[in-house]
């Protein structure tokens, strides 16, 4: 029985350099350019950060967490409010997980069954059952312009037939989830997610059965928990040719900088990440000079910006002393000031590789910028 | 002996209806409209509010901490890092109280005596000694463009003879702070600070003391402690007679929005509090219908702004159930919104009062505001 229904595309690939791809992603609220990254907006909100500074940033799309919306406000209260975007005030694209990794990560006394996956809930104990055909209800309630397919995510190292079995569960999910994405309104998305682990040929199955079925988008599920980054981007190499070339390919929850550089140099459109948010709020700097720890004494009395060249004003501006001070002190603004100094990083380089793949200059832009985290910070005063 | 020194007058008063006033104070770092509200930046920073928010709110003038400031980072290095308009990049009017107050509440092993007062600090227990020499060389050091005099504050209720004591001791620091200020740039003030408890006659002993030894600007001092309005207010009534019409009236630490324009009717000009940043980091926010707790469950489904004809664009636009669930889940995103609608609020007050003044209709305004509070909130939906 094939269930392969083809789905309108509403990506357009508009240049490529080697494995190296720019696009544009047309959603309900507004265009994506990619490669593209997506802060993570968890319960509604940035964490320390203005959504206008997300937006004057540079992110054209961000990350909402199905399992804390649905726990809290409630996927019928948000939609009852008019969706994410307007309960938010975001207003712009926002791409919603299905909720299955934090049930794993974050819930008690979860059981799985072929049918669903009940828990109860980490703030009040409540239990709830997640099925697909629920995570895709409570994402379309919420308004997400891309939803995502439920999945079971297995912690790596495990053994190949936890990683199989857990691989065919999420390809029966996959069927369901897209079965009951045909109530969606046209221009909403839906996207399906490889599983198999650090195993090629379970990766490679996953995505032909992925591919039979028919998503608007694929992702990469699994990875960035934990694992080696030459395992990351090995299963990104083995797994992209058995993905369609015309369609979006996302790398969920990747990750440092250079982490993104290299998904990019081999094919990945879209990423997700809590890093530049939470790294921000233990007063870690994201900069073309590499990570920078403001908690180091030697910024103390040192009245140079983190970077003069940036176009970030809040980069260019405000003294590593001022950070450190507030960093040091504990003050809110520090946690605000790195999270949205890092956003912004974080976009500067999805801009950065956009114009270099546009220009056919992806290569040199890559050796530059690696040269660039390689020297590390200014000297010292 | 007579140590008066008649000192310039930047103060410029424009217009008074009754015995409220409003004008302009002219400091190093830019004009101040009175009667003025100073957000408290304790540490150098607003918590939870973007300088540049700050300023967008209507604040023309901060007020920083000298206790915090001189443990940390230290004023020496504020001062090697070009002052603390340039360390914070907040840039415009800043007053700085003279630590005393913070000494009293913050610190342990406090000893007074007749030539200064030492503490522990809270940060590291480090012995620190704090007297009026060294107060004003702190806030000349981070470049305020108002010092306050060191004094001593006694808490209420309190024996008569101690409350004159403390008096006495601050006239004499009165003196001794002067003294230590002749060393400061022309254009930089120094506030006189009446003590003098709930006394009439030690209040008006303390104002003409100072007033013979001769400030830029005289505040009232050991308020906002816990005493009932009704006290404060009388207190305001019987010392503002013995200080100069021509000279700017700051009434510290206070208050609430009620607080502050019954004293503004009593004729003080400027004001100082944390409860806009206090409050909005507990959920509370103030409005023309008075302070709302979105804690409150009534907001959970409540699509209406907060106050749909403010002119702050979060009061006006974020949805009461949205606020409701950023403060019921804890994130960074709710106390940072309530912290700047909450400053904003109390600007709007004051642009208000100003406005008033200017046009003869201040009653009218007073009259008006506390029915607006009176009447209390929306009627839910």
């Amino acid at each position: 029985m094939n269930h392969s229904t083809s789905l309108p595309n509403h990506f357009e690939l508009l240049a490529t350099d080697g494995p190296a791809r720019t696009g544009r992603l047309t959603t309900p609220h507004g265009l994506v350019r990619t490669p593209a990254f997506m802060p993570v907006g968890t319960a509604g909100a940035m964490k320390g950060v203005h959504w206008r500074e997300v937006r004057e940033a540079g992110s054209d799309i961000v990350l909402g967490n199905t399992y804390h919306l649905m726990l809290r406000p409630g996927a019928e209260r948000i939609a009852a409010l008019g969706g994410l975007q307007r309960f938010t005030g975001w207003n712009g694209p926002m791409l919603t997980d299905s909720g299955g990794f934090q049930v794993m990560s974050l819930s008690d006394l979860r059981k799985l069954s072929e049918k669903a996956v009940t828990f109860r809930s980490h703030i009040d104990g409540a239990k709830v059952e997640l099925s697909p055909e629920r995570s895709i209800e409570v994402q379309l309630l919420l308004g997400s312009d891309i939803a995502m397919q439920l999945d079971e995510c297995v912690r790596l190292p495990a053994e190949a037939a936890d990683i199989e079995r857990a691989m065919q569960l999420s390809l029966r999910w996959a069927e369901r989830s897209k079965r009951a994405f045909a109530q969606a309104q046209p221009g909403y998305m839906l996207f399906g997610i490889v599983q198999g682990g650090d195993v090629p040929a379970l990766r490679q199955a996953s995505a032909r059965g992925l591919v039979e079925i028919g998503f608007h988008g694929y992702a990469i599920g699994g990875l960035a928990v934990g694992e080696p980054q030459a395992v990351m981007l090995a299963t990104i190499e083995q797994t992209l040719p058995a993905l369609p070339v015309d369609r979006p390919h996302y790398l969920m929850g990747v990750g440092t900088p250079e982490d993104i550089l290299e998904a990019v140099a081999r094919g990945v459109d879209m990423f997700d990440c809590v890093m530049p948010t939470r790294n921000g709020r233990h007063g870690v700097a994201f900069t073309r000079f590499g990570q920078i720890n403001l908690r180091n004494a030697r910024h103390a009395d040192d009245p140079r910006p983190l970077d003069e060249e940036s176009p970030w004003p809040s980069t260019r501006t405000y003294a590593r002393a001022y950070l450190h001070h507030l960093v040091k002190s504990g003050e809110t603004l520090g946690a605000m000031l790195l999270s949205e100094i890092n956003i912004a990083y974080y976009q500067e380089l999805m801009l950065g590789m956009r114009d270099a793949i546009t220009n056919g200059a992806f290569e040199e832009f890559r050796a530059q910028t690696r040269a660039g985290w390689a020297r590390g910070d200014l000297d010292p005063r």
